[in-house]
């Protein structure tokens, strides 16, 4: 089942620039570093609002991010349209200097659906897909259905996929069985994993080490933690707000200067637990026009902040020095 | 915030059938009653099969149900593109008799793609909508965020709204303060409640009573003690198999003959689980293939049950003498 | 495995009072009614409060239950020594009239400490007793090791047992298939099931139907339901307080007058919402003092009820008419 | 509520082998290295198997063990009677050389059999206490209540006291704002987190790194991400099989010689998993029959392995080089 043929030369054609010597094989994806999964600006009439995703993306080409996620969980993607999802993929393409990655998320409930917004994200410009488990029909996203699923996307898939999983949003994780199948696909080049299970990262590190397959923290909490066990990178919510210095966590991982690095990541877990699990896209938003980026509004039924939620957002980067 | 002035008058002017008098204050939206939340058959290439479609109405109307539920959990709408959504209701509308009710499930992540859906659907002939709970961000679908989504459908909705709270597969319930508060809007006239905690059910009955406000057990399995706290009737996923029974079910109930149902009652609890929550939407598309519907595939990531799990299912209906 | 010899005929040689003729093998321990799962009262120093519960007893003598359920969940078993819990279980027995059944509570985490426990509740007078799952290496008591503790537990048990499911405080569930076989074991004579699932506890009256099988409810806010669908009986946390409310909502049970049930057990859900998963034992002891019965402390860790606390619980009680 | 006075002398009493300077206020328990929390042999008949653990201790005293942890999780301490767990521990002490470490589990649900069992087991010769956190009450085991129920315990323990929240069998994880109360307290002198959130993990460490406070990995599959964010040692079950390939991780961590370690640490992922979460127990003993050491029969209900879960097990260690 896995690895049709008809997508198996597909990444020897892809663009050149990321691309290193791999298993004799031509050339890989090279995911490795840090992306912010962007979030996405929105008018007071909740539309879209490209200007200021524009002066975003501008401030976000001065750091040395590797790359930038479009529509992980953080950019609203499920209150988007078909067509503002492309669009907004576009956009960043067009704006984005070429040596920066762009990640587009591309996962749809059904495969049918996944398999041609892919296509469409790849004709915007991504330079891979990043394709979340299905999750409505829980009970029954099995091994065998996953399985299934990501196997179809990849095999018709123009760029690389990136498989994506998020219980927090999904209620179900990616299967390790699941995992260590997938990776055999000559398509599918890696996994961002925002469960935080450390154990399963290193092991998801450990089962596919023989593989072109790289893993991707999905949270700044755990990012130090992943590298330690193998992470090649992090795609980390917290990266629209601070993006500097998880590149400088990145540094100091990839160049072995772990007291360092653990200083550093003490000091953004509460600014990171507080844009993501405990107060969500609106405290990112917020937070992100408190050091110079565009947050905005969030499209409902997500509701802004509260009062109280601000101060508490505040104190959890003021109280580790920054702010 | 709740029940903005637009909504008002709009329950007094829907189609008059189904209206009894309530409060004095006009007809109201009756319903009591049984509902198969219908699902939706696909050809081998997954395409929508509207023959096979139009024949299981055929079926239906031949059963005494108060209404069809389309797009329901069951109806696999999240594998659904918005213009087949539609498309569906409307051959529904068309085809069913004028004196059942369609009731059409509107529900998107954000508001603006309910509010729009909702009106689509009532365009299409939906006497009601059926709104589930958005989940995506389940960390932050509060009571606040749930309760002003729902209110912001319901003021705009052309047709009574009912709510939907279905935890098996958004990880989420609508929390019982939101029910109260939304219960009160003019154009919210209901819950289906799918997480089968039947004491919350008895609750939202208590809590509502004085209000035109109705309950709708989520589930055959629970039906009976649905009614015996206050519900009026049921969407029932099994009711797509067995739907004379559960009618008979209803009568039994609503002429308080408990012995008789309870004997019923015992009998659909382990073939209601098997098309739920143990085997989902693609066994009970097998059990209607046995029972004289069309069923067939369904999208992926869906995947057809196994040859051992079809035996399994077969004795849960043979064991309780179905078959 | 099932049914050891040894234990055989002890369901007949057991007092006589409570037996009903049964499948011509002999009388059954009828356990048709309600129980309050008694409070164990402590004195400010946390020391056993003897005469406080000798005077709670007269009055609950007063009241119709069929019997008290010594050391359920809400008598703070786990925080009583061996010899006070054979102690307190001896004392209710002796005050206790005749004709009211004791069933105590022996489970422990072992099988041999719970062999022996029931060995001395049965000692010291206890008609019945009441065995919880063994939870804390939970993810090992599955069907397999629970069947075996059980029939350990009932072969050499000198009184009939009844199983114990609490998923509140021991996050887990006894397992269908495990009730089912357990419930042929002669010496095991119903299920007090504190899930509140009412599918299920439907379900296991349907599958031990022709067995000599009781099961009851474990919580007021289902009771009503659960006699719908064949449950015979309860023990109600709430029953320490609302005694008389709940006997009568057994008469209309049994009586078939379901309106006025429906009316009754209405107002008994916030009430006992508030006593057992929202606020606990603490809020039960609380609100027994209200009603003239002997509450007082708990013993830590468990902590006395806020100001805030209370006065929501009052205002459960007083919004349903009770104070 | 913090820190009674009584206590406040209690840490520089204690034994002095294991003490080294800290903050100019006195010599403290230094709790860096690894331990197994041994399991507790038993004959065929479940009696304690003196013998054999006297055999075990002989063996785990040739390996670099900081010390061994008496009735952690694994030791089947719920099924040993208090007299059992206090002469085990008693056994351990006389048995280990002087300069290992024996920290004992005294936790009991209520806090006045803790504070008994506490003294107990510092009478047998602990050196500390691992005290973990009570859950029968879960819904009312906040932070409130176990701030109490630490403070009580450790105002009394003549010996140190650490925390042990362990999410697997309670059911619930010590919350961090309790964690950082009870880190201020001067006889807390730590935390084991068998819970694995390696970002709670870190920040634990940062929350507290102003006190002298240790945190402690409480499983193997996360050893070296923890040492990674600060853990200073761990209480793995799989020290009980391959004590000293984790004294070996443990060295290679503490040397920063991070390339090593993490080859390492992949290798015991996969047999950790299998003796803790997916099998436990009783999988753990048959290990460690496989590797030298006397495992042998748990208690009732805990149930031996089957054969089908022997042949996994066995591959989870072959398949990673151990056997």
């Amino acid at each position: 089942m896995l690895g049709a043929g008809a997508a198996r030369g597909l990444r020897a054609v892809s663009r050149g620039v990321h691309r290193t010597a791999s298993r004799g094989a031509g050339p890989r994806l090279d995911l490795s570093g840090i992306y912010p999964p962007i979030a996405t600006p929105f008018t007071e009439q909740e539309d879209l609002d490209y200007r200021k995703l524009e002066e975003n993306l501008q401030k976000y080409a001065q750091i040395p991010f590797k790359g930038l996620v479009v529509q992980g969980s953080n950019g609203e993607y499920p209150y988007l349209t078909e067509e503002e999802r492309v669009e907004v993929v576009r956009r960043v393409r067009l704006s984005l200097p070429r040596d920066k990655l762009v990640m587009a998320g591309s996962g749809c409930e059904s495969t049918r659906d996944t398999v041609r917004m892919t296509e469409r994200m790849a004709g915007a410009g991504a330079d891979a897909v990043l394709v979340v488990t299905p999750c409505f029909y829980k009970g029954k996203m099995d091994s065998r259905a996953l399985t299934h699923h990501f196997t179809q996307v990849a095999d018709s898939s123009p760029v690389p996929v990136v498989l994506y999983s998020v219980p927090a949003n999904t209620g179900l994780e990616l299967p390790m069985d699941a995992i260590c199948r997938l990776a055999q696909h000559p398509n599918i080049v890696g996994l961002k994993d925002s469960g935080g299970d450390i154990t399963r990262i290193g092991l998801a590190v450990h089962k596919t080490r023989a593989l072109d397959f790289q893993v991707l923290a999905g949270s700044a909490g755990f990012l130090m933690a992943a590298y330690s066990v193998g992470a090649v990178g992090g795609v980390c919510a917290l990266a629209n707000v601070l993006g500097g210095p998880l590149c400088e966590l990145e540094r100091l991982c990839v160049e072995g200067r772990w007291e360092e690095a653990r200083d550093l990541q003490w000091r953004l877990i509460e600014p990171n637990a507080a844009v993501t699990r405990r107060l969500g896209v609106p405290a990112l938003k917020q937070a992100m026009e408190w050091f110079g980026f565009h947050g905005g509004a969030c499209r409902s039924p997500l509701q802004p902040i509260t009062e109280s939620e601000a101060q508490q957002l505040r104190q959890d980067f003021s109280s580790n020095g920054w702010l």
